[in-house]
């Protein structure tokens, strides 16, 4: 504890020699103090993933839980399974139905939030200095895992139709080529996080066939797939493939993140290796949070449910794509999302979106830079727009707010020149880049 | 994945080759297999540590959580902070000042109960191969978490006054000179899980003493501690020491555990690196759970609750040392607790508690046997006996299988002689063993 601070070390932590090698991965981001400034409500955020809960019916779930408690409350308040409520995991097994899963509740491991999930397999499975292969960029709170167990995380390109298997077959074989070991690779298939894109149906048996050559373990995490705007749900990666697939659900999305349930679908073997994780780390889920989840599902129509909430986000993806179509610099390139809660949108060459961040946040709009999405730095000149929570108006005066600040930046940068060097990395240009053996 | 199961590989599971080192510290205990026959209604488990909670009010928790729903559904439902609710922290701090603990909501994180903060400060602090010093015996969850992380474990004695101060200084001394690096100490100053015995106040100072004159940060776990029958609670270490301690609480036994709130009270730099830890592991505790609690601690007389909660305890230890006096054989000990959930029992010389339990279970009656609460194969002639779940009379009952079930061991040790050796290894006569410096 080094009470008498020596030296050279931090009058702040006086722990600061004796913690864990791991704790060099978990740092807090350096937007975060930002942030708290962007969560002021005269900011229009366009930063944060999370979901708008307001259309849900407060008497449904109110009166759910209310006869939970009447009829349940000592098994609701009680310790339970690791492994999580048995009529909730059937119930789980009914919902990944829609996207063509056939599984038993026996293999479904509830967790706390699909984070957890994501937190539980790379406990099992990651030693220091194994490689996941993520996509590029890729979900924030997973690269954040996969640095706190001191993996290496490998990028490999997306285009709009999703991961592409070249550039997946491509990193594979670089990797193993360099001696290092793949535990997984991580992929959100559909409506991703950051990028907005899905994986084409036609492209899903390539990477399924690529990671069964190369024996390689999928990690599919899906969160926003039943929040599709055209179409029913597509089939998951885990349809055609049982043994080499871990799906991760979530009802955050789809209903609340608020009861933090989640859910892994694995292999026997491996879901019995989650359930002595999920012990170990919190004895059981929340018994109560699981059973209010599981009431919701039994008494209301949750279907109809996700139907709203689809066309509350397709109203907001159409005020953000409009807004972005009318107001943007025409050197700026976005996607159209078909579902979930992003746009990813590529800057033109020279402007750095972390730079740019702070007079954003002062012109009242916030986003996340693409950095935050790499584990390698790349992403400079993209950024991640969210859709999800403001409402249309608030959506449109965000993106007028971003339009004044991004073209003030070009003008500036037209008046001065070019002094910074620009990053042309963004989902359409990344190529795949060899693992950094230096990672300790 | 090895789809072409190779000679010599298990066919059960085809990712045995590819799981992390971490995974040989997590196994299925060995009697959980028995558990799941000794959670039949016939059989009287004394085995479990499940706090009774038939005398919670359900129409008041009902109220509180209805009102919460209807004031503050969208928040309960939303996703939180990282670091817990701002008013269940306050609440916190109100909770701890009753065992003269004086702290700030801001360096409290809560957790998905307190198993979740053991696993998230053992996370921030040790690597593979670390030395934890534990009481001998200690807490079979934490035992886990530790070998979950790799640690080592060191057991240091106890008698009926809690750890023994000399003990756990040839503890440190032995280990520092066998250049090992102990991260911190793990203990249960109040009715200790399994062993039943309080540390003294008169031993507090000198446990502080010794781990600040060693420099040893002490993991301070106490949720039995307001659960004393007989005074007032008694002053955590962490009252007396605000930047060694890391103080650990739960509501899983003053209140309800299918909530899953527990939390860690830690000197501030230490609670940064908890929160980081926090996020990448769920993102956030539970809003709902943590708001549910909060509701309850505002609207109930919880300290009158709490008082009903001891009472009933109480009458169900005196069940059990009346049973115990009455019926068990002369050359059994035990202690008497005065407080929490167990009692410590150590059997005739040359009986094993594991070995016997198949019998026991088939007599009708659980208990844990004493190994699992040793990380060395200690405690084979003890059991720990739980007295906080089943009626006086049923504790009864089950006291007079056990008896029964003893005789008859004893009864047949005496025909067919000592061939096995027998262990008297207990909390009274435990000696400090030296670091296993083979630990992988």
């Amino acid at each position: 504890m080094n009470r008498d601070v020596q030296p050279g070390a931090t009058r702040l932590d006086s722990y600061v020699d004796r913690y864990a090698a791991r704790t060099r991965g978990m740092t807090a981001s350096e937007i975060r103090a930002l942030f708290s400034v962007a969560s002021r409500p005269e900011v229009v955020s366009l930063a944060g993933g999370m979901p708008n809960i307001s259309g849900l019916p407060l008497d449904v779930v109110g009166r759910a839980i209310s006869d939970l408690i009447a009829n349940n409350g000592p098994m609701a308040m009680q310790y339970g399974s690791g492994q999580g409520d048995p009529v909730l995991r059937e119930q789980i097994c009914d919902v990944m139905r829609l996207e063509g899963i056939e599984a038993h509740p026996d293999d479904v491991c509830v967790t706390v939030g699909s984070q957890q999930a994501v937190d539980l397999v790379t406990r099992i499975f990651c030693d220091p200095g194994d490689v996941v292969i993520c996509e590029a960029p890729s979900y924030v709170g997973a690269l954040g895992v996969f640095k706190a167990y001191e993996c290496e995380v490998v990028h490999a390109e997306m285009d709009s139709d999703g991961l592409v298997p070249s550039a997946l077959e491509a990193a594979i074989v670089a990797t193993k080529t360099a001696g290092r070991r793949i535990k997984f690779l991580y992929t959100i298939p559909n409506f991703h996080n950051p990028a907005g894109v899905s994986m084409s149906l036609a492209r899903r048996p390539q990477i399924l066939e690529i990671c069964r050559r190369h024996d390689i373990l999928i990690l599919e995490d899906n969160p926003y797939g039943l929040l599709g705007f055209d179409s029913e749900p597509m089939r998951a990666l885990r349809a055609d493939e049982s043994e080499g697939v871990i799906y991760l659900g979530s009802f955050s999305k789809t209903f609340a993140p608020g009861f933090r349930v989640g859910w892994a679908l694995a292999p026997h073997a491996v879901r019995e290796k989650l359930v002595l994780a999920q012990e170990s780390a919190t004895l059981c889920p929340p018994a109560f949070s699981q059973m209010a989840v599981s009431a919701y599902l039994a008494e209301h129509d949750w279907k109809g449910q996700i139907k709203q909430f689809r066309e509350m986000y397709r109203e907001r993806r159409d005020a953000m794509i409009e807004a972005l179509d009318d107001l943007m610099p025409a050197a700026c390139q976005w996607n159209v999302p078909t579902g979930g809660f992003y746009v990813w949108l590529t800057l033109p060459p020279g402007i750095d979106a972390k730079a740019m961040l702070p007079r954003a946040v002062t012109a009242r709009v916030a986003y996340v830079p693409g950095t935050a999405f790499y584990a390698d730095g790349f992403g400079s000149s993209a950024m991640r727009l969210s859709f999800c929570y403001p409402t249309p108006e608030r959506i449109r005066e965000g993106v007028r707010r971003l339009a004044g600040v991004l073209e003030a930046e070009m003008e500036l940068r037209e008046t001065f020149g070019a002094q910074l060097p620009g990053s042309t990395h963004g989902i359409e240009s990344r190529g795949y880049d060899a693992p950094n053996t230096d990672l300790t």
